[in-house]
């Protein structure tokens, strides 16, 4: 007899679990080795973190009310929750902190997308050390793990939340233009930005770059071809790619569109890409903000990879 | 800064993380030895699904809206979703199934009385295993994981869900009045009990069985004095109890006024106490009539632990 669950929710069961322990594992063994103490945070959040944070609009979260009224969420990260609890808990404390946690996160999910209603998350947060050598730290341990599943053939993408902005603001894009532009790219629609650029009237130089800089991926010589507004996210980006070991750097594919999603990004943002598989497994980036929100002023990078994806590419490779 | 987060919730931070992670280390190793495969389900299951399972009751869930307006909730314990797994995923597999978790429940607490609204519990179902022996193999692998993880000073309290029901029976005590006695028992207010009986009527030999027997705690040697309408639940216990190795039985406080509280349990119950902690550290029993409320009927046992608990009393044994 069929019982129905959720949509987006499923069952695992011992094959695949099994197979999802060693990965789990094999994350806790990096994470470890690295000096990253592992923290647990509770699914049930206040709405009032979650909107703190700046993810309730990105992350849509489930909403309950507890005993006394109060709205109480379902945690859509553990990137706001870990900074809620270093904010509460770790006031003072001599940086950098290294955290790490594998837990699942919740996020409302349209329907027939197929998206996850409910996700197995490892990751760390990395709280204290500023870009670019915090930055090269958390991309490094994030493919240390990558490499200890034993996937080869993924790509790290590699952006910066801040070079799309310094680039509207050199060609005086403000406002409501500005937001639809943004829009554009965080679906990755360039057909429609191309439209939403030639709608402005800019000059041609202006447009072209706002249109052709997004859609930018190669090595590190793409970073050469920036100059002006785009100079400082560019120097950014040079200066952590120097520091990543040869074992990282070759997975590192520059996407000068990448914008992350969330709100809290600021700086180098990252997503790990499988040709086993059409979404990304996991995503990082700094956010030199979100602790500030919280009252613990200080420079932060984390990421997290999605186990289940993780290990829908390892099986892609295998079979392949 | 403090940041609040919800009562019955809470933070664990690296230090205590290594040691629980120990413990579910533990309990994953002796059920992977003892044949048990792991499953995990989802945190959020219709509504529907718990109602069937019968535990809505006794065990308040967080109820909150998916975005067709079904009512999802979120899982109170695993033992529900796992029957509903078994049904859906397992039916018609050669019995017995051996299954684990190690997983987070929710509960709606009531202000300030303390409860956990979110807590982690390993444990494991036995399908398709007849009582006595597959209650004995419960009690073995539950008494295996308390022995691997150091624990030294723990009961396991073993009663009969049919007990007192066949007593009430025995002494023709129906309907409203029989719940009055059965809500006493559960409190295990043995005053209010006694109360409830004196005003019923009855003879002094029912009136001296109903308010006593529950009380009754010790050796094997109490199962003697129980006869009439108690005996087969006595002879159960028997039963049960020559099954078990000796390092298991050694444990086995028999606690004949045991009701296990939750609506799905038939036959033996048993709860796990330490003298370091004032309530169960785990708790579990036969629930034969729950596989069939989906479709697949067959006798099943298991148990769940509750990790921070386990790690409390553990804590609390090296102090004293």
């Amino acid at each position: 007899m069929i019982h129905p669950i959720p949509s987006g929710t499923r069952d695992v069961l011992p094959d695949e679990m099994r197979e999802l322990r060693a990965i789990i594992a094999a994350a806790h063994d990096v994470f470890g080795r690295a000096g990253y103490g592992e923290v647990a945070t509770p699914a049930l959040e206040y709405e009032s973190t979650l909107a703190r944070g700046g993810v309730a609009s990105a992350l849509p979260a489930y909403r309950l009310f507890d005993e006394a009224g109060d709205v109480l969420v379902l945690r859509s990260d553990m990137t706001v929750p870990i900074a809620r609890l270093v904010a509460t808990r770790f006031d003072g404390v001599e940086p950098p902190l290294r955290l790490s946690y594998v837990a699942n996160a919740y996020r409302v999910v349209r329907a027939q997308r197929g998206q996850p209603r409910e996700f197995l998350q490892a990751g760390i947060e990395l709280i204290g050390a500023p870009a670019p050598s915090g930055s090269a730290e958390a991309l490094t341990v994030m493919c240390d793990v990558l490499d200890a599943v034993g996937l080869e053939r993924y790509r790290v993408g590699l952006g910066d939340v801040d070079l799309y902005v310094s680039l509207l603001d050199g060609c005086g894009v403000q406002g409501e233009a500005r937001q639809r532009l943004m829009h554009q790219l965080a679906d990755r629609d360039f057909v429609g930005l191309a439209r939403e650029v030639e709608a402005l009237g800019l000059d041609d130089e202006a447009a072209e770059l706002l249109v052709h800089v997004p859609q930018m991926r190669g090595g590190p010589e793409i970073l050469e071809r920036l100059g002006g507004a785009a100079s400082a996210a560019a120097e950014g980006l040079r200066g952590l790619y120097a520091l990543l070991p040869p074992r990282v750097a070759e997975r590192v594919i520059f996407d000068l569109g990448l914008l992350g999603g969330l709100d809290y990004y600021t700086g180098a943002i990252f997503e790990v890409y499988d040709p086993a598989l059409g979404v990304p497994i996991g995503q990082g980036g700094r956010y030199d903000d979100l602790l500030g929100r919280f009252g613990s002023p200080q420079p932060a990078v984390g990421f997290a990879l999605t186990i289940e994806r993780l290990h829908i590419a390892l099986t892609g490779e295998e079979r392949a």
